[in-house]
């Protein structure tokens, strides 16, 4: 062996321990940010963790009952999912836990086959937190995250506003402390409670609109009157997210007191089995599977999307990088994690991430620590919530989704696309009439459509010389000068199965009204690729055209697409000299000179 | 009233006039050809509805068969249709009738609610027909034409080889004359073929291998044979579309004379009722709707788009122009007039058609004398039907979708590009395995699903100076300068929902990379246009990177999303002074001066 190679061999030994490191780093994320952890982190991390408990406790359990769910199992949920993204997940400030969304979801699909609130449901949404971590377990490792782009804009605001009036629809019944039967079609849950508003329950009426008025304070005034009173920022922000500790306090203190649940019949959260979660294999059968798998799919990715966006977010303020594929792993893990200690689905969450971040998190040891503070919860104090009313759990939910409502949105897309409009109002209205499921079916499928309706008619504009000029522009936009026997056609639009057709008819037409056009110059500088059924196309018109005498050239083609055309043998056939780098060259060898 | 006004009262009543007559000629084509008839038109237009009677009359009754229905409602569906396309269509040589895939698709679909040769089968395709005709109407005159672009060449193609297999293998029991229990998945078919092959009729497999042979060699050699004795090329041409009517001619005598039927237990068409076709009003219950309804939607698709394509070629020679639209109610009307004349449903035929084109048809008058030619075949010849054998139609089928197994195209598309391909073969093993509609419907789907794949990763290049020109390039592509603080990016896409996340991924991992980073340049040469998801990203991303003191700016954004920008406020929000229509002049801007 030479010295060189072994110097050579060196080299790669280096680079193989880099490598496998940098592999480390991106299987267990928790291997860098553990290596590199620093004293001044501590602080942040445990005051973040400190507040998120603070935050996760009530709304852990709010979203349990959301869900159909007994409220232990939201705490159950905020335990060792929490753990599990630590360690596999990019981002070091997501908040993991049950969240909103992924609670009706799971309502929606569990509901569906089983009652609320029986020994089948809870199964079932074990059930279906398992098949959930399997879905996003296999994706992240398939590198299927891309499957979320499905997911466009408007319709995860239509979606995302419907199921924020479906939640708040279906927390009124505690509100008004009245009972209303289950209702398939979203809308048909708004005229039962209409139905029976007469039967409201004033005690708790009034326990609920007391939370709702407090909370709502909380969320959006306390912080600016204490800053103005000259409390510092830090202790501004953490009291400010106190308000569902602070209601839940405060209410259970007055049902206990005045004994309003044996008393009047406000309805309570009652006993909470005490104990860390008990550990669950949740045993199958295919039929469960079946009928689980399109609401597992969806929570898989609605829950992904939340997830991903947020976590986005935070780490782009910090020059962070996220990981889609691995970030689809660590949730995946968490929701198998969930599923043998409890608990149901859980995701991201947007707003315990913002808190987490603007807390002072640097790490996912906050989340750790929120992780170890619930569990103290659960093992100490699950007592103190007998007496919560459910109410107040109920109002905590509504507050919470109140903000998803997203008029806003709506009117900018409505003013910038009517079309994008449409796919949002399909989504919003399929999710309100019949179920999120199909709403959500439908949202895609309009998305779909209309985008291929959109690419199915190209911009394709006539160009021709701007003065003495090389440049060429729509003649229909500036003065331009063209010549009678070559058409000068620019395509704006990538060349796929959808708009092969249009190509051809654009094409044919402008020869059918031109009896004197000899030249067609196609100039390809928007054309980003060109698809199978589009090569074929092209090949045919050409071939058309030429057997009815107008000769066909190509302009500005791409690199990329070049490189195709040119393995495909296509150039040849179409004559290199055909060809030309510029619209310039082209028109200049066509004969029509300048001036 | 001035004499000004009154001027353009006239102007605006002449411009009305031409305006109505071009109406009435969109509308009725049949009364601009008529208008403008010329005598020398009819020598061709008598010839070519001769040559298409000879073909369509063994063809529409061996594709009737195939449809598993009694031949004469093949010789039906050849005679009304084709005057009502005569009167509403576009194309002027266009063969409307009983086509193979059609009729496959009407066994497929009719054949999994009925048994075939029964009346209730022959009701339901009479009901399909008539489906399928309001389909296309409807689709014609909401201008829904565009949905055919769902189907892209690829899916196309393995829809057909795969077709063209299944439509030989149905046609096998008929040449060997052996009973073949109908099979619910195509490929259970051919096994079943195997298990009963030792059952062979000697004598029918002899006329039907006669058959096929006889059929290849006119479809193949005998207008070469005849050409090189010096034949005209008429008279070549014409012969050798004679194929079909001597076999059938030679096998019924043959038939007839040795009694093979009564003897030898040969299979024979038998007895067809003679006279005009009955006009039928077809009864319609609604749960025979939704059963048919899928496979009327794929017929109305799959017919459309062979009958457009083979329109738009045809034309094209001619320099004609076809309209879609103005096609689907041509089609529509056609398949509603061949459901109340006891036909089944029609559609512009290939073959049928070329030959039309090139035996000289000249209007849509060869089509109405190719109509009468058929009704006065159903009202005295089709006693002479009497002895022809089954196994010689199944050899006319087999030998008229031989060239439909399209290997060639095959090995094109995956020379050129592996993920059309994998559309192409999960179409043709979705048809073999499952059956006609999963099969389209999952190339559809996997179409789409490879589309969005592909446009979900965006070619973007970092781009540099060249030189000291005014042109940027791709960095790794070109010998080009750039500057440390700036980053100039190309996209090379639209910007739509599939693609945001993508795009975000990019920009938020450009500044992650380069701590030093402060501008970038987003060059937009190749964005056509930005939906509102997109929209959405790019306003979070921008407002992102400055929080991180990282500036944005946008060069040659197009004139149609500019003006879509401007209107929402974007470019307000943006700042005017970021957007620059050159990247020299942004890249000047920010200090990288030449040189």
């Amino acid at each position: 062996m030479t010295t060189e190679t072994s110097k050579l061999r060196g080299g790669e030994n280096l680079s193989l321990k880099r490598k496998n490191k940098n592999l480390l780093y991106k299987i267990f994320p928790i291997s860098q940010w553990l290596s590199e952890y620093k004293k001044e982190d501590l602080v942040g991390d445990l005051l973040a963790g400190l507040i998120v408990t603070i935050m996760l406790v009530p709304q852990s359990m709010a979203y349990a009952m959301l869900a159909g769910l007994p409220p232990q199992v939201g705490l159950y949920a905020s335990i060792l999912p929490l753990i599990i993204y630590a360690i596999f997940g990019s981002s070091r400030v997501l908040a993991v836990g049950p969240v909103a969304m992924v609670s009706l979801l799971t309502l929606s699909g569990v509901g569906a086959i089983a009652q609320a609130g029986t020994a089948e449901f809870i199964a079932l949404a074990l059930i279906l937190a398992l098949m959930t971590g399997v879905i996003q377990l296999f994706m992240g490792i398939a590198r299927l995250g891309f499957l979320v782009n499905f997911l466009s804009h408007p319709v995860l605001v239509g979606f995302t506003s419907a199921a924020a009036l479906v939640i708040g629809f279906s927390q009124l019944k505690h509100i008004f402390g009245i009972q209303v039967a289950r209702a398939e079609h979203p809308y048909q849950l708004f005229i039962n409670i209409i139905n029976n508003i007469s039967a409201t329950h004033l005690i708790t009426l009034s326990i609920g609109i007391g939370s709702i008025l407090i909370l709502t304070y909380f969320k959006k005034f306390l912080k600016r009157n204490l800053k103005s009173l000259k409390f510092s920022d830090v202790i501004s922000e953490t009291l400010s997210k106190t308000g569902a500790l602070v209601v839940v306090f405060v209410s259970t203190i007055l049902v206990w007191s005045f004994g309003l649940d044996s008393v009047s019949g406000v309805k309570i959260v009652g006993e909470i089995p005490a104990g860390l979660p008990p550990i669950t294999i949740p045993s199958i059968e295919a039929t469960q599977i079946a009928a689980l798998f399109p609401i597992a799919m969806i929570i898989s990715l609605v829950g992904f999307m939340e997830s991903i966006s947020i976590a986005t977010t935070l780490a782009s303020k910090r020059r962070q990088k996220i990981d889609a594929n691995q970030e689809l792993i660590a949730l995946g893990t968490a929701n198998i994690g969930a599923s043998v200690t409890g608990g149901y689905p859980v995701t991201g969450g947007l707003s315990r991430s913002v808190v987490n971040f603007s807390a002072g998190a640097n790490t996912n040891l906050a989340s750790i620590i929120t992780a170890v503070l619930i569990a103290l919860t659960v093992l100490l104090f699950t007592p103190l919530f007998y007496y919560l009313p459910r109410a107040t759990l109920a109002a905590i939910v509504i507050v919470a989704v109140a903000s998803l409502f997203d008029f806003k949105s709506f009117r900018h897309i409505w003013a910038y696309s009517k079309t994008d409009a449409l796919a949002l109002l399909t989504t919003f209205f399929g999710v309100l009439i019949f179920n999120i499921e199909i709403g959500i079916g439908i949202g895609i499928a309009t998305a779909l459509l209309l985008h291929l309706y959109r690419t199915s008619k190209p911009h394709v504009a006539v160009v021709g010389r701007v003065g003495d000029t090389e440049h060429f522009r729509n003649v229909l936009r500036h003065e331009v000068k063209t010549c009678p026997e070559t058409c000068a056609l620019r395509i704006d639009e990538s060349l796929y199965f959808a708009n092969t057709k249009e190509l051809e008819r654009t094409l044919l037409s402008a020869v059918a009204d031109e009896p004197k056009l000899k030249n067609i110059v196609l100039i390809c500088s928007a054309v980003n690729f060109i698809d199978a059924s589009a090569l074929d196309t092209l090949e045919r018109v050409v071939e058309e055209l030429n057997s009815t005498g107008v000769n066909v050239y190509l302009a500005e083609v791409k690199g990329p697409v070049m490189d195709r055309l040119e393995k495909i043998g296509f150039v040849e056939n179409f004559g290199k000299e055909n060809i030309f780098l510029s619209t310039h060259q082209a028109i200049e060898f066509l004969g029509c000179k300048k001036g």
